[in-house]
């Protein structure tokens, strides 16, 4: 979900940039995790931000996903496999979210999980190179965002238009 | 983890008692699921109730669960997989029921879900017939419980204790 249909990034960047005097940009943030790119002082903001309510309730969708994730759902059996069990406080908030915007996928098909080698599936699109390494699917798409950048380990996908361009 | 893990059928029974004029008991639930055993006029509390906040959070733990599960973690990697997602405010009654409970797992092996045809593993320990049937690993254990008594389908397990017999 997050970083490949969500964006957590954009609301980091926002709540970061009202809390502390110094900038967070996009920019910084290339090749990075988020406590990497601020100072030492303030990694704590992030894990405050990530835990609190409401925090994934209103995130933006990423540019791409709703439509190509709908037509996949004609081909595909589609399930959103969320890592989301590390915060508490996401998972009201990541179903809510899924129901606004991905309401052609139900409740169903939703799986939110800690560790995501317990997943059978064919394919497995992610941002997470942990999670496709221990994917026994058959195709793993890395989908790009900025913590990923530099790996090469994986088939990689920079949009959700690359992604239909393999699959559909 | 309901009916197997969490006793869900005894809280019904106790709301039902308080709320309605006729008294559910156990064996009236027998081979039936709780809907099919109240009056027509009384199904919709089953959901009612389901549904509230706080119905997942202190249930009972079944009997031997601990002790048993405890014991397969030293010797299987243990995922705790729930159907849960059907019920919206019961990811989190889930999510502190399973910190309370059973605190040697971490949360890095809980899985809340809609359709359990996801889940990749050897051996499924589930009381829903449903579920074993679309499970691809090796080995599937009916849990008993009052709804699954009359089926035949799978090797069954009548308590933690026949569990451990068979997997420790």
């Amino acid at each position: 979900m997050d970083e490949v249909m969500a964006d957590p990034i954009a609301k980091f960047i926002d709540l970061y940039n009202r809390d502390c005097a110094l900038a967070l940009t996009l920019e910084a943030l290339h090749g990075k995790e988020v406590h990497e790119a601020v100072p030492p002082e303030h990694s704590s903001k992030v894990w405050e931000y990530i835990n609190a309510e409401g925090f994934f309730r209103d995130l933006q969708v990423i540019p791409g996903s709703q439509e190509v994730i709908k037509a996949l759902t004609h081909s595909y059996e589609v399930f959103i496999v969320s890592a989301g069990m590390e915060f508490r406080n996401s998972l009201i908030d990541k179903f809510d979210w899924l129901q606004d915007h991905f309401p052609f996928i139900g409740w169903q098909n939703y799986v939110l999980c800690g560790d995501k080698s317990i997943i059978g599936a064919d394919i497995m699109i992610d941002d997470r190179a942990k999670n496709l390494r221990t994917f026994s699917g058959e195709r793993k798409l890395l989908f790009t965002s900025t913590h990923n950048v530099h790996l090469t380990e994986f088939e990689r996908v920079n949009s959700w238009q690359e992604v239909a361009a393999k699959l559909l």
